[in-house]
């Protein structure tokens, strides 16, 4: 009994002392990512509602993308490979994720969104949180595990922080890796580095959008008298959500499909951005309105399809899913930066719109099935995307949740839009 | 791009399959597992209220242990190793798990708590959930990957029904194997087997205690204007939460060494369950009042220590979970049977209670707090206790449910109730 408690004494005072070790690195380094995070997305707010201002700027977006070819091709060096540089370094340690990283990424995002092109944020915050707890990692000399954990740290506070999501965070940082299989050897650095990381957005005064899932209708059916839950909607929600998931699946092979092709088509690099542009633009004239432009999350006119807006009936266009599938494809697939995550709930949210109506399911309902399931498939992470669900629209379809994620988790296949996740475990 | 397609064709196709197949393979098993589970439910409250009706039988627990102890040498075999065969088979198949486990564990369960024993119910139907879950996988002629596949989305089926959370179960399923690491191996089967064991508890119209967590007071402090969450509430919730986690410790390092003390101290094994069952009625005249023996979620008379009545303000004594930890490993320790899972509920309920009037903290809270994170603690599975957090109190507090877990996780070292759970990944 004296040498079980002894034992148990030193491991208790190896957890107190880990505990501390890294609330001492990590809560600076999220103060300071939040802070950054808090200030990209004041910027990007703010950029995009002078595009809504000054419509004629979407025409410069081939030069944007001239420019932010110029700026990676000068000042980038590896911080080009973006998120999957982060991912690599944490996997194994190579040469270091560059404190530039922050800068370039948060201009260009900024750059891109201002002249119109369709993108997102998290990848924009996980590289801010992923080069600025590398920075830190470096002066506080951390090698090796401990190195890797603070950049994992650093992921989950960039990705609380721009989505005000600190649990999901936290598991995607860890669930992002590698397909099939969490780790939980930054579990304690995670969750501290989100949820300081989504506290400061929050002190500065930045806020979230709100989603809202109506009252289901209760709608009685054959079995209800016997099965409590109704099996009905369940399937209705399994049918759509392995459309989900064939949908993060279209939008990962178009992105790199687009890469592919461009590369082999044009002689010079600079070229691909300029098209990518010029593109966007004859779009959007064919199309006549500027919906499927930059985040998608404000409304630029009254009826406006937005995030928000396809949480309503006639909310979006039966084939807003698809076009905001082309957009960002081709933006982030011909060189502009920011994010996928962002696009792939609108995608999400609008296909689940569109599902709604031809399922005869809630539309509130399937919009955020949609919104949660799409970015599940697309980067892997089913359980921080169910979490995401809790998270955003509350715990109340937690179940139906898990069954959307799982479902278009399976679905999507093993692509993904992030190249250096690892398969750990295969889907099947 | 041909390529591509037909890839993904043929990729999509062995989804489909794969859905199909383990929809097949699972749903029977789950309807049978939950219908057994439902029964066990409605047999063992019938067995506590008897018990509630006639005092007298508590002194017989003795002789009942005598009868368990000669059931289980009998015709127990294998099954004897419960939880622990299941898990092993799963990390590695070996003899198989045999299907006299589910009778015998269901009437030795039953027997523990009519006599007063303090037990719980999750090993039972996990158990039951395993040893029918590989009859049918013998049936099938399934092997090797197919076979830990099948006994995974027993447990999760298991795990499910007995406490009305599915998603739960399926992540419980999952993350139980190993410390510090899930896999995704058995997601889908895992998460059919949760749902429609759930489905069928509830179809069988057996149905689970409901708690609920008030209104948090709105308590302004120093920071409040600048910080939208209480740092100070958070700050409570670490503290008491580090104590669930050592709370864990306690109770399986208990079990434990009980079991060690009994097997070094008697001549004859049958001797250890009549010397448990002793103590406890010795206990119970000493403390005057039976609110330790059985589950703890039935009141025996008004005003008797709960899991529900935890949930309030003097709902239970400074020591009760102290108590309620003595009372079950004495009983789990001695050869008695049942799970341990309602009784770490209960006392981590009770000692949230306990702890929320030493920090001037809400009850309610801290009460579900302790429910979830001493569980977390014990069995190593932090994801699946934020996530039963959500699943029996809503996601209104899913941080605060994460970070109880997650740090009770932390502070229960690599301890924990199974034996046969190995470690991918060092806590600290």
């Amino acid at each position: 009994m004296t040498t079980i408690t002894s034992i148990s004494l030193k491991e208790h005072f190896a957890i107190l002392k880990h505990l501390v070790r890294w609330t001492l690195f990590v809560v600076p380094i999220a103060l300071i990512i939040g802070s950054i995070v808090a200030l990209f997305l004041w910027l990007l707010t703010t950029a995009i509602h002078f595009r809504f201002e000054h419509k004629w700027i979407l025409f410069l977006l081939p030069l944007a993308g001239l420019l932010i070819h110029f700026i990676y091709q000068y000042f980038g060096k590896s911080s080009e490979k973006g998120n999957n540089l982060i991912m690599e370094e944490i996997h194994q340690e190579g040469a270091g994720v560059p404190i530039r990283m922050t800068p370039i990424i948060l201009i260009t995002t900024v750059v891109t969104h201002l002249f119109g092109g369709s993108a997102g944020r998290e990848g924009t915050a996980v590289q801010i949180g992923g080069s600025i707890a590398a920075l830190f990692g470096r002066w506080f000399k951390l090698k090796g595990m401990d190195m890797r954990m603070i950049l994992t740290a650093g992921v989950a506070a960039g990705f609380g922080a721009v989505f005000g999501t600190p649990v999901t965070g936290a598991i995607f940082a860890m669930e992002v890796l590698t397909i099939g299989r969490i780790q939980y050897d930054a579990l304690i650095p995670a969750l501290i580095g989100a949820v300081v990381g989504d506290m400061t957005v929050g002190a500065w005064h930045v806020s979230h959008m709100h989603y809202y899932i109506g009252a289901l209708p209760d709608s009685p059916y054959l079995l209800s008298n016997i099965i409590r839950p109704d099996l009905l909607l369940m399937g209705k929600v399994i049918i759509a959500s392995a459309v989900f998931g064939l949908a993060s699946f279209l939008f990962a092979g178009m992105v790199n499909e687009i890469k592919t092709i461009c590369l082999n088509v044009f002689k010079f690099k600079w070229m691909i951005p300029v098209f990518g542009g010029l593109v966007i633009i004859g779009l959007t004239i064919l199309m006549g309105k500027p919906d499927y432009l930059s985040l998608g999350v404000d409304a630029e006119y009254p009826g406006s399809i937005t995030l928000s807006s396809a949480f309503q009936a006639g909310g979006s266009d039966t084939w807003s899913w698809l076009w905001k599938t082309i957009y960002t494809s081709i933006t982030l697939g011909t060189g502009f930066k920011g994010g996928e995550v962002t696009p792939l709930f609108y995608i999400g949210a609008t296909l689940g719109n569109t599902l709604s109506g031809i399922l005869h399911a809630p539309v509130s309902l399937f919009a955020a099935l949609g919104f949660i399931a799409v970015f599940a498939g697309a980067t892997n992470t089913p359980l921080a995307c169910t979490f995401m669900g809790v998270e955003l629209f509350g715990g109340q379809h937690a179940l139906l949740f898990a069954i959307a994620c799982f479902t278009a988790y399976i679905f999507s296949g093993h692509s993904g839009i992030y190249s250096s996740q690892r398969i750990a475990v295969p889907k099947v």
